[in-house]
């Protein structure tokens, strides 16, 4: 394998390198990695059993979607620095608690990026501008349906289909215990 | 927005684009997005309830992890073919039956990569040879571990997790009835 090349970034966000591999015709064929500073994926869920999802346009899909709130980190950030920042300007809330629901690679066949997820409790209204591109409206959800949904297929998003299983799961097993 | 420009591209997979957004400031910031042919995600299924789970070197983490047979589309080809040529590909074995368990977005913010996730069963081994840079050993796990580890973490793969807790569900469902 030959070094890496970076061919494109964003401007605080991930890159694209590519690499030659060498094929057993002694070929070289070129793969595309991205390189990604992570991100972090939230369940804000209210005392009423409400998940505050969004409604979100999404450029790639052309089309608006329902997911989880979630985020780019920095670089450097500090993922519950991170966590904090994004609920604040993607919910309009602050949670004072964030339980570990452990960690996803989105995509890696192509991209080393990881996300951690977070179920975040205690909410209170306290928002954060969001970023100049974002369409996003937000609406809260009884658990129970997001469930079905990510089962049934309705949910399509990845990251979200994971986030909601498992912080379900750990709402069950805590209340068994 | 402006038209989109091609950055790169792979032989005969994704390609990368950039659009021109422009800022409230005036300023132009160009976003990537990843145009992809989509993908195929199984969960191949033994008479004996294992599934056929697939240790694979993964280039962009430099790890091996677990994850279920999976594969790109070609731009042209069927779902349904595609998903028996690549299940032959990675697990060896070839399915009578497909069940389908819904699609997923891997990575809605920066790519239009679909997923259609396949409940796999009546496995045969009738392998086809493996792509010059794929490295994976195949190893069968009982379908309720997997769920376990899912939803506690030790699955990390996104597409995995969504796939093995639907399969899950299905069965449950279908065995309910």
């Amino acid at each position: 394998m030959t070094k890496s090349k970076t061919i494109w970034q964003t401007t605080n966000g991930w890159r694209l390198e590519t690499v030659d591999l060498q094929r057993p015709d002694g070929q070289l064929e070129q793969k595309g990695i991205v390189r990604h500073p992570g991100a972090v994926v939230l369940v804000p869920l209210t005392a009423a059993g409400e998940v505050l999802m969004l409604h979100q346009y999404r450029l790639a899909l052309d089309r608006e979607i329902i997911e989880v709130p979630a985020g780019t980190r920095g670089w450097e950030e500090d993922w519950l620095l991170c966590a904090q920042r994004e609920l604040r300007e993607e919910s309009g809330h602050r949670a004072d608690h964030f339980i570990e629901l452990g960690d996803l690679w989105p995509a890696p066949g192509v991209s080393d990026e990881l996300m951690k997820l977070f179920l975040a409790t205690e909410l209170t209204p306290d928002p954060l501008p969001q970023d100049f591109d974002e369409d996003i409206s937000v609406r809260p959800y009884p658990l129970p349906e997001l469930v079905t949904m990510a089962l049934d297929g309705r949910l399509q998003d990845a990251k979200s289909v994971a986030a909601i299983l498992r912080a379900h799961h750990h709402l069950e097993a805590s209340n068994n215990q």
